[in-house]
């Protein structure tokens, strides 16, 4: 018998009946850490089992909580369940696609940070994962959660999602957390020096952060099942892409501007290619005409999205005059 | 769009009519490696595209290809594929079982082979990933080779099979991959020495072995839709179990046999635990019975899967009189 968690704990409050921010942080605040907590727990499995499939031994589990449940911004989370309160998706369906993907992104920092890729000892000003447990099972506790993270969208299906759509939510998942997503835009840093033009940083930067972001709010959309080639679907497509795109720039342009900075000497940096202010410039008008189209046809359910978007923006902003 | 197989490379030939050995060995030699290869073609995406999601990096490509393409035996989609052919399953969705199960073992091979793991610098009488590629990629290679592996087991829902029974093979398949898997397996192995008992390595060969012989068989179960609880099922289900168990074993006794050999001294080693001729007699004892009520369910069509456990029963026959 395959363990799974139970219709008990898989049971989360419907959406907050008014729309106001606070009410919304107050949801999410409420239920998004007890749910990947739970959901991690049930794709270790339990404890002890006597027959196979045997629960994840204990080094194992230890090693993948100490990243996982470390506190963290939550931001993919937080996107995938505005998409989801706005088209109304079973919150459970929801609250599935954003902790799949927020596993997806542990996996890529653990992997990330150890001594063979960005070799970093910290992370969240924490020891990072290898420091702790070792590069063996930090190593270890990634693969792990990729395979955790699939059987978390997985839970879609027990809160009413009709297979075929959480199908295509895994197709997409797939894409988004493999070698066309995530790992192809790392594999993509060390091409960087050999060929230094926007156009490859710019597919870069697609991979890895914006398949994540964009999955974050494509998920929900294939679980709703909604085309993006609707016009529903397609502004929120086009919405996902420059979100992903600005945060990463913002964060480029934070890091270049820095007192002492030589971001702009490395071609895996956007302000290597263009002006910090033009690079502002561009991807503010790019991200705020995507806000402005999801306004448009999605109304005032858009809100948690474009106020998301609002702070990027804010950012971009302070940067426009540098 | 999302980039994936067509309807003309996913045709494969139908089952071999008659049921002889040569007949099916010759159904696999003609279609195993080239549905593999086009497999992994589509879950890397197409080159060149020029909006997202982009096509694998070219130099991610090469590295999951030395790997994957390199000349192996294959046992694992060659359990699949006659599992398949017993339950008369389409044999695009057995190829896409066994090749999803093959790219997750090529999986566990690159990373077990990392400097942090086994740190061995040949496999299969080649040099190993990392020593080719550098440990960087050999490690996003193996990420990658993961989001493949479910994307090629999705292309079952291409062949027919309900998108029900597709999600049942997805949810085994994280079981098998992850950490109560495979990867639980690896992560039991340091464990070992503060617990060296027979119950505890039983326990890791499930894992580490025994995870991926039993989805070979259990995956295309799922696939037809059969329960493991039947009667139909459940013979395949301890088959699968004691077939992946007795080929970990015979590969131990092999490895102890060797002149010079200090596995006795190995609590990773089931002759740590108990005589190589006694683990021969009770592992041949377990596998042939097995054998046997698979063959007094399933009949005739049982006789590809009775010949591969029959290599192993002659293995470990060899090794009851050492």
């Amino acid at each position: 018998m395959m363990p799974h968690m139970t219709a008990q704990n898989l049971h989360v409050a419907p959406w907050p009946s008014d729309s106001t921010p606070e009410s919304f942080t107050k949801w999410v605040d409420t239920h998004l850490e007890s749910f990947l907590e739970s959901a991690l727990d049930a794709s270790l499995g339990r404890t002890p089992t006597t027959h196979p499939p045997y629960a994840a031994p204990e080094n194992l589990r230890e090693c993948i909580r100490y990243s996982l449940l470390a506190p963290g911004k939550r931001i993919r989370p937080r996107l995938a369940l505005a998409t989801g309160m706005m088209l109304q998706l079973p919150p459970t369906a929801a609250l599935a696609a954003g902790c799949a993907i927020e596993m997806i992104h542990c996996f890529s920092l653990i992997h990330d940070d150890l001594p063979c890729m960005d070799d970093d000892d910290f992370r969240r000003g924490r020891p990072s994962n290898h420091k702790v447990y070792g590069e063996g099972l930090a190593l270890l506790s990634g693969d792990a959660l990729m395979a955790c993270a699939s059987d978390t969208l997985l839970l879609s299906a027990q809160a009413g999602i009709a297979p075929a759509h959480v199908l295509g939510a895994i197709k997409r998942f797939n894409w988004a957390s493999g070698p066309q997503g995530v790992i192809g835009g790392q594999a993509m840093e060390p091409l960087l020096a050999d060929q230094p033009s926007l156009g490859f940083l710019e597919r870069m930067f697609a991979g890895k952060t914006g398949a994540l972001f964009v999955a974050s709010l494509m998920l929900p959309l294939d679980l709703a099942g909604i085309s993006e080639n609707s016009r529903e679907g397609g502004v929120i497509a086009s919405f996902a892409r420059e979100l992903g795109y600005a945060f990463q720039v913002a964060d480029d342009l934070e890091d270049a501007l820095e007192p002492g900075s030589r971001e702009h000497e490395k071609p895996h940096s956007i302000i290597y290619h263009i002006s910090p202010p033009e690079a502002a410039r561009r991807t503010h008008a790019r991200l705020a005409r995507a806000t402005d189209d999801l306004r448009t046809v999605h109304g005032a359910r858009a809100a948690h999205l474009a106020s998301i978007s609002g702070e990027v923006l804010k950012k971009l902003d302070r940067y426009q005059n540098t």
